[in-house]
């Protein structure tokens, strides 16, 4: 299957189960809301080594937000429903709390079950904390140094996808990048997913295992451009010297599957791209596969 | 005292012992290493709910660096050794080893030690990894999918200084969050120091303990401006509306007390701005006691 | 009238005829298309000294526009018709065909008319132009260094509104400003209007005529907070201290009402904000006259 | 001659006589003046077809210009005094004057001429304007809506060099793009230069000329890469599939050439790069020849 003249390979992404939180941030302007989501959001790459998968899903318009101020979406997941508790809690209490003009709404659709931050975290108002109504949501208003903080009293959670993914492959490594780029652009726009990687693209990719005893997880040779003239099953085509991958997070697989296909029709506009992969572990560790065909 | 106006308080910030690592990120373009530091240094405001202390230092042009491309330095920080080992390895091998053409090197002067956060790393690359010299300094290329990342051997740590701070209190909230950003755009500029907190701004205060039992760590309702008539003992002066911290960590007391004078300098020239002011324990905690006034 | 608690004063906005031209630039990324964006609608406040008024009106993801890359809408007014069609030509010319990656689309419903743009730029091709068809549009494509540039044959031109405004008052200029923020990111959601001065705020506000006889217009003194006490007839109350004034150009009446709505709701939700007015000549100059109470 | 295994053509770039002025904006906050000298700089790429030529040559902290307070230096050319005198006064009346917080002060070093840009806005106050002297300059108050705003009395005005040049020349358009953007970044350093064109990147060349008899500059058909099969004397290499131009003007002709040794060895570190060229019209029509091979 070709797109634009680049090949789609006949394989699929292998995604997994995860539980997901939507928050919606709000501010008195659309900059102060944004630093607060950044902030919130960082350190937020893969469960594997951070602490959470996190990221900005979309922009909201003041016309649409519960308090009328404009404000930025957020999706904090964890596979552990202990640690998503905590990772949200944390993240809202030092990142958001913290940050100037700040509100805190719940803004995902279908939850399975409720977090009780804002139940909690209203007690950092040590009994001066009141609690309000705003847009027929029930809210904890408390008194902080530069003003009163608003969060809502329970924020949803639900089963959510992890790890849709896909591969550029281009001639060379700008063209990766670039292409990249305008994946991460299209996908922007796919309400309820977020790409958790620095600047949404993954540079490194990693196998399981390693020849030193001691690692769990080691660099994916088979991948990576630079060897493969030394790796003997390298599976970089002989034409490719820059590959980057896509992961996307989202509430569900449609919305994963939406995503992959905008940034994938977006990646093979630009020049230089020669092919397109997905990863997967033979399709027996994840829950889902999502095969690149099917997309289109 | 009073500059430009604006009463300084007879005061003194109380700061604390920290142990501090600073690290170079360069990348092809300077916007790619802005990303990666800044996925790197969030979820980074206080180690009281964060796993680090982190913020980005400032950006360092590319005739400047070791590789010769543009850069940002970050600096995290904790008090606790290994956490902080913990932390500068994550954090660079989640979020800075998997962005676009980065590469990361020792940016501390000083060190009192180092970390082997290079030496450790380098096994990712399964025995692909390379040592290099660049620049008189000792590197390790490990191959990813995008291409090789190098980091160099060993990354300084010092003990710092954290905390540095001061309060800017003004007529009404927005004049004390131009003041907070005119102040942070000031500290930018001094080296050796971050402004950990959203976009360098704090909203909330805390104190120690709680009229709930189960919390350790409550708001400081005597510095909230929407409780300064309900609260008896309430330090916001009557006409004050809108205050903000902005809290420093740095390499040294020198940078932070340096960081405070220009920060104070910039905030009292915004209209508004009534007084300033800093947080401290009663002295008994902190090693480091700053007197505003002698900061003049 | 009152809205959260700030006057709305009993006056009207004075608006005038303008020709309106709205042009959508799309590249490779987002990033690129804000580029030449940015840079096609710069020195392009007023036309009382500025070439054109310009603006940029919103963004449009990839998958709304002819091309399925990311772009920005742009408009660009003129009271001349003649002086518009040499706007519309330099600005894309000489900023958006000599950005990277662009293409430029009629993004004007109803149009009164069509500019021959596309149609007399593509000469630059001196014969290596090619006419396309894109989306059912007519489009040229001109080969450049980078490769090639596409242009629409016609660009839509309108009768649209001029001068759209109203003033925030507060007590001090912090608050005007960050309430000036607050309204540009609310109207920057309404399309088919832009706030032309820098960042969408006026810091400055004339008269005409002057006390020097060479000049046709001059401050206008009764609004300026720092001679409050020194003019006579000053305009401004007592305790307001800072104003800043929003100006709005749209295609139609209905969404220059429409912006000061959202903006002016925007506005008052700032701390500090006392009132809001606006400006106008007495209603004898523009054919437009938006009174404040009738938007509410 | 080879950089890092990147052809630098053995030819040199032509440069021109400009006169160029070059002025410090400074502002409360570091967005705030470069909202503003974005805004002045705006169309501005070319005389050919805008009224100036324009750019932001670099930032300055707080400590470092007159008023304390963060700066953006901007440049603006022109080959004609009368013109620069009008640009110089307009840019700054209506992008300047009109956003918030600003003042204005001349940023060049050795002027051949003052221009009275202050001296004469300053009737804009129309006699309630005052004199004052900031950090040793002669300035003029003005009052406007928001506050004063302050000017220097003369603006300092040389000549200096325009049209700087080099060639970036990649296997693919992403790879000269990522190159150009790393050698704008580069540049960025270097002060008393800007890079006119949007973000830095000249996309297009013209020729002189053209089959068209009213039109006098057309597309350069033997630099398009699109063309190189079609063109019997293309001078696109059979391997270069992407070309992007870096075109900078300067204070003097030191700081243009320092201007491209540093962005010749930012572009040739980007994969892809194969080759560095310059433009010229044989040598006749500039007043300067800067011959790449004596750049390094």
């Amino acid at each position: 299957m070709e797109i634009n003249g680049v090949e789609i390979e006949d394989t699929f992404a292998e995604a997994f189960d995860i539980l997901v939180s939507r928050v919606l941030i709000t501010a008195e302007t659309r900059n102060l809301a944004k630093v607060a989501a950044t902030e919130a959001t960082g350190y937020g790459t893969s469960v594997i080594g951070c602490p959470a998968e996190a990221g900005i899903d979309c922009y909201v318009p003041p016309e649409e937000t519960p308090d009328g101020r404009p404000g930025y979406v957020i999706m904090i997941c964890n596979m552990n429903k202990d640690k998503l508790d905590h990772e949200v809690m944390e993240r809202i209490a030092m990142c958001v709390l913290t940050a100037a003009t700040t509100a805190v709404f719940d803004a995902l659709d279908d939850a399975d079950e409720k977090l009780k931050t804002g139940a909690k975290l209203r007690y950092f108002g040590d009994g001066f904390e009141k609690k309000l109504e705003v847009d027929g949501r029930t809210v904890y208003s408390i008194p902080i140094m530069s003003g009163d903080f608003l969060i809502e009293d329970e924020l949803g959670m639900k089963k959510g996808v992890a790890g849709g993914n896909f591969f550029i492959m281009s001639e060379n490594q700008p063209s990766a990048l670039i292409a990249a780029e305008a994946a991460v652009f299209a996908i922007e726009n796919i309400a309820n997913t977020i790409t958790p990687f620095p600047g949404g693209i993954v540079a490194s990719g990693s196998k399981v295992g390693s020849k030193y005893k001691f690692l769990t997880a080691s660099t994916n040779e088979k991948m990576a451009v630079t060897l493969k003239d030394e790796v003997e099953d390298s599976e970089v085509p002989a034409d490719v010297n820059g590959i980057y991958e896509i992961v996307i997070d989202g509430a569900d697989e449609e919305v994963v599957k939406e995503a992959m296909k905008v940034g994938i029709e977006a990646a093979v506009k630009v020049p230089g791209v020669l092919k397109i992969s997905a990863g997967n572990f033979g399709g027996n560790l994840g829950a889902y596969k999502i095969n690149l065909h099917e997309l289109f």
